[in-house]
């Protein structure tokens, strides 16, 4: 929606986990809307609220929980998931747009940036067009990955390719081995086929790997001192590109 | 540098350009250090400078002007730019290192993100080996671009590719074909190749073009009807991808 009328639903993004790695903007909208509102898992907080922590305390009257329906026994691509998750976002979208018929001004919080790989996308593509939206842009995970790894990922004319790790093991290598830089996002389960797929490439070598950059118990390693395969949610790995050094 | 050395050395991702998109660590940083270096071209503001001008007032004994000694005369990779460039970063590197020895903390304020393209990445190779360096990540200009645009960027399993639009016609367009998002930086005088490219990839008609985004005088249209080939420095190609909607 355009134009003067007050904007009601932001998608606010907070940056990679670290508080102060939100914009000054993200900041003064989550300590103004009149809802905050976050993805989470069923029982559990979710990692955006918990990057507002230190900036809004948790209050129930003003919060709203958006609870997943599935969590990791069946996975995105399979009907199994992608059936209640639909379901999951059109009940959600409705709540959101009761609030906001009487009213309220909603802050939904990001992980990162919310048009980059977000569940906010899906809140948005049904409501924008209903609602005036702001869309608040943040730092997003790999930016922030690239900077506690002390690792410019792209010089001079650098090709950088963003990678699901979900994608199969050949796509995975064919892209890594026709790329100059390369960060590989949604890691978890999907490591031992990333590993692979990097040295099909001849860039294991080159790998790091980076888990929960600027939050808690960040880990940052070459990936090749990485003697495990467990990988949590927040965990990528980064090819920094070689170019042209001045 | 590790440790527990006080930093001396900030490299601070100021954002896309609209003041509130810097995070609230850059903004406490470039409130506190005792210089503020810029990256300029001669005779002229540089850019970073400008988005911080609401939070720190100019003050020439607090400010380092470091102007590029070539602009559009010649190009990188020519060695007519090269040379000169080379030497340049040689000289701004040792001026910051004075100013370091004599117990000077300084903030090199960058556009964006510091590691993502960017021309602080010149000083922090020659400099982190010996002073203590941190890196503060911003919100990246592509990522101000896609929100401004209103189009999110990536979906689902969706690969992006960056490109620099410097890259040749052929090699712009194989890469375009064969990804589902891409952005396209660098664009200014590359505009009408990069044209060209996205019409081979079949892409011409879901390209966004964006110049200055969140600063002022920020233009966002379809590539399609933008009629002239006109393009600053400040400016990029987005191509949205069109990954998995749930
Ligand atoms: C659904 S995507 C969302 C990305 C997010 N919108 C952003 O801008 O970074 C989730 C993936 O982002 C990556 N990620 C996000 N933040 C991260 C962090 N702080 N450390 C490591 N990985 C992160 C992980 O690969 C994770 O699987
Ligand atoms: C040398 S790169 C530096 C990128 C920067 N470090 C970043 O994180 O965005 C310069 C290119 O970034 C792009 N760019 C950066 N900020 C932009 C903005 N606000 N609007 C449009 N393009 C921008 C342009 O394509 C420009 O040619």
């Amino acid at each position: 929606m355009s134009g003067t009328a007050r904007t009601l639903l932001y998608g606010v993004g907070l940056g990679p986990g670290a508080p102060d790695l939100m914009t000054v903007r993200a900041r003064e909208i989550i300590l103004c809307a009149d809802r905050l509102v976050h993805f989470c898992k069923r029982g559990r907080r979710g990692n955006a609220r918990t990057t507002a922590d230190t900036i809004v305390a948790p209050d129930p009257a003003r919060e709203i929980e958006l609870a997943f329906p599935v969590t990791t026994e069946a996975s995105v691509g399979e009907p199994d998931y992608d059936g209640p998750i639909a379901t999951f976002y059109e009940a959600a979208a409705e709540q959101l747009a009761a609030e906001m018929q009487a009213g309220r001004t909603l802050a939904v919080l990001c992980d990162g940036d919310p048009f980059f790989y977000g569940s906010f996308m899906h809140l948005w593509r049904r409501l924008s067009p209903r609602f005036p939206t702001e869309v608040v842009p943040g730092v997003t995970g790999m930016t922030g990955a690239w900077g506690e790894a002390g690792a410019p990922i792209t010089w001079g004319d650098d090709v950088m390719t963003v990678l699901p790790g979900t994608l199969p093991e050949a796509e995975l290598a064919r892209r890594l081995a026709d790329t100059d830089a390369a960060v590989i996002m949604k890691l978890g389960r999907n490591l031992p086929k990333v590993r692979r797929a990097l040295t099909a490439a001849g860039l294991a070598g080159r790998a790091i790997y980076v888990e929960r950059a600027t939050m808690a118990r960040q880990v940052v390693a070459r990936l090749a001192d990485k003697t495990d395969d467990e990988a949590p949610y927040f965990a990528m790995v980064l090819v920094p590109g070689e170019g042209r050094r001045l």
